[in-house]
């Protein structure tokens, strides 16, 4: 197998690349200011089983790319052409919530299917799309990082009270914190609109006996973070540590996160970003060496 | 059939709809700030033959907007779906220029295909790819400018003398020059790097003659047309006007044509700019009346 990463995720994939034994070789993809791009893939793909690594952050803008670097890797006698994801993107429009709207979630997942062989991608945001293979045409494997923020946290914050920031995130929180060997609570969210959102803590939650610990999958405007940070800092907690899987942080999420009062925000190098503290690299490549997808396929 | 434009397309639509007798319906296109956009489709589109209205200026960030605009038009019963792209994009890349390389303009043109029941754009700027149908695996009708543009030169600048910036631009411009009923030349351009060219101006050229109005079909940087204008009037013709048939102008690429003595610099309206003064509405809405493309097809 060939690692093949935008210019942006070597380092992630030199990190796969080492657990796998597999070479890594980026693609170069150069952006021309008439909004059209052009991919030039490495040498050395023929008769290789390729894994195309790309962060879907931003996924408008690399669509066409990596059909273009699936397609000329075919072309150049890649046997095969995977596609690891660390992040996904697109999976929370999974439903038409007015009249018209695109359902873009599983055209999303057919365009990906047309395009690579399988998908590798960590802890993706599904809510009624139930499992990956549910809208995904080909074998897509999903990696949990469950495992490795319970032992980040297991690790640096030892008097830990992890803390769930809406209902939703409860099953989650509840497996980080059996696995971390640390007490946990659900905060209460409501949102009132698109930007606004109420959080509340549970009047018997007693956040003195540690450092509070607030974890989510991804923080987009960063207010459900902000307005827990917040009331946790309200309700007399200690000032909070903020892990996030996946750093979208769109425009100022980030920096609103750390002004509500975060003694720290860690996230994992799905998307590259100054906060990444915890790798996914391992996982990912547990997570294609246990789907057996290292063998060449090559399926068209 | 109804025509479904992407917002800034509306103008064209609307006199692409008045020619057609064709309803015009835009559609909605919402733009997340993780990267992901949101398409709405207009109401009635049961059973219609449906013609997305877009421009292929910035294709990258169109591409997935496109297929899942198509797909959900399909979902809500659309008998077909079109693309009237005025401006295509992606066809300069007809080559492997150097390894690995991805030949963009065909894997664009199959993606297109997958994604439309056919095709309308305003001449494409092909070279190494002779027609349309040598690439799109659908049908694909190409509307010419040059009569439109004849037209325009005859009425609005009676004395025009065509100047061709380059070799490749001859046929073109003798074209335009026959049906204007003006006389032309060919200006001889080299290019000496990525951003360098050499523009030079026959010596037998009589610019004396009349207002030298210079034709091309694009000006991405700029430069060949702003080097052609410095050639002109260092060779003692009058200001030039600039005609461009599609207003790709790339960062300071408009600005450079006026500063470098422009008397005036005109394009059609296949994408929408301030320089806009010649409008394919009329010729494409006979391209999709000829091709027979207002007949619902549905192919899917």
């Amino acid at each position: 197998m060939i690692l093949v990463p935008l210019p942006d995720m070597t380092p992630l994939a030199e990190g796969i690349g080492r657990n796998l034994q597999a070479r890594v070789r980026p693609l170069d993809l150069h952006h021309f200011p008439d909004g059209e791009s052009l991919v030039t893939l490495p040498e050395g793909l023929d008769g290789e089983e390729v894994a195309v690594v790309a962060t879907l952050r931003d996924p408008d803008r690399l669509a066409l790319p990596l059909r273009f670097a699936a397609a000329t890797a075919r072309e150049l006698g890649a046997a095969g052409v995977g596609l690891i994801a660390p992040y996904l993107g697109y999976m929370r429009q999974d439903g038409r919530f007015s009249a018209g709207q695109a359902v873009s979630a599983p055209l999303f997942a057919r365009f990906l299917g047309e395009t690579f062989d399988w998908l590798v991608t960590v802890d993706p945001h599904l809510h009624r799309i139930v499992r990956l293979k549910d809208v995904f045409p080909m074998p897509a494997v999903r990696v949990v990082a469950a495992p490795l923020i319970a032992a980040w946290i297991a690790r640096e914050v030892p008097d830990a009270i992890l803390l769930g920031p809406d209902s939703e995130s409860q099953q989650w929180v509840a497996e980080v914190a059996r696995m971390a060997g640390r007490p946990y609570e659900v905060l209460r969210k409501t949102r009132t609109g698109d930007r606004q959102v109420v959080v509340s803590v549970p009047e018997n939650a007693d956040l003195g006996r540690g450092t509070p610990v607030i974890l989510d999958d991804i923080a987009s405007s960063g207010r459900t973070m902000a307005r827990a940070i917040e009331r946790v800092l309200a309700a007399g907690g200690r000032r909070p540590v903020s892990i996030l899987i996946h750093a979208v942080f769109a425009a100022e999420a980030y920096d609103d996160i750390l002004a509500a009062g975060a003694a720290r925000v860690v996230t994992t190098d799905t998307i590259p970003h100054p906060s990444n503290g915890i790798s996914v690299a391992e996982a990912v490549a547990e997570g294609v060496s246990t789907a057996g997808l290292q063998k060449s396929r090559g399926k068209r």
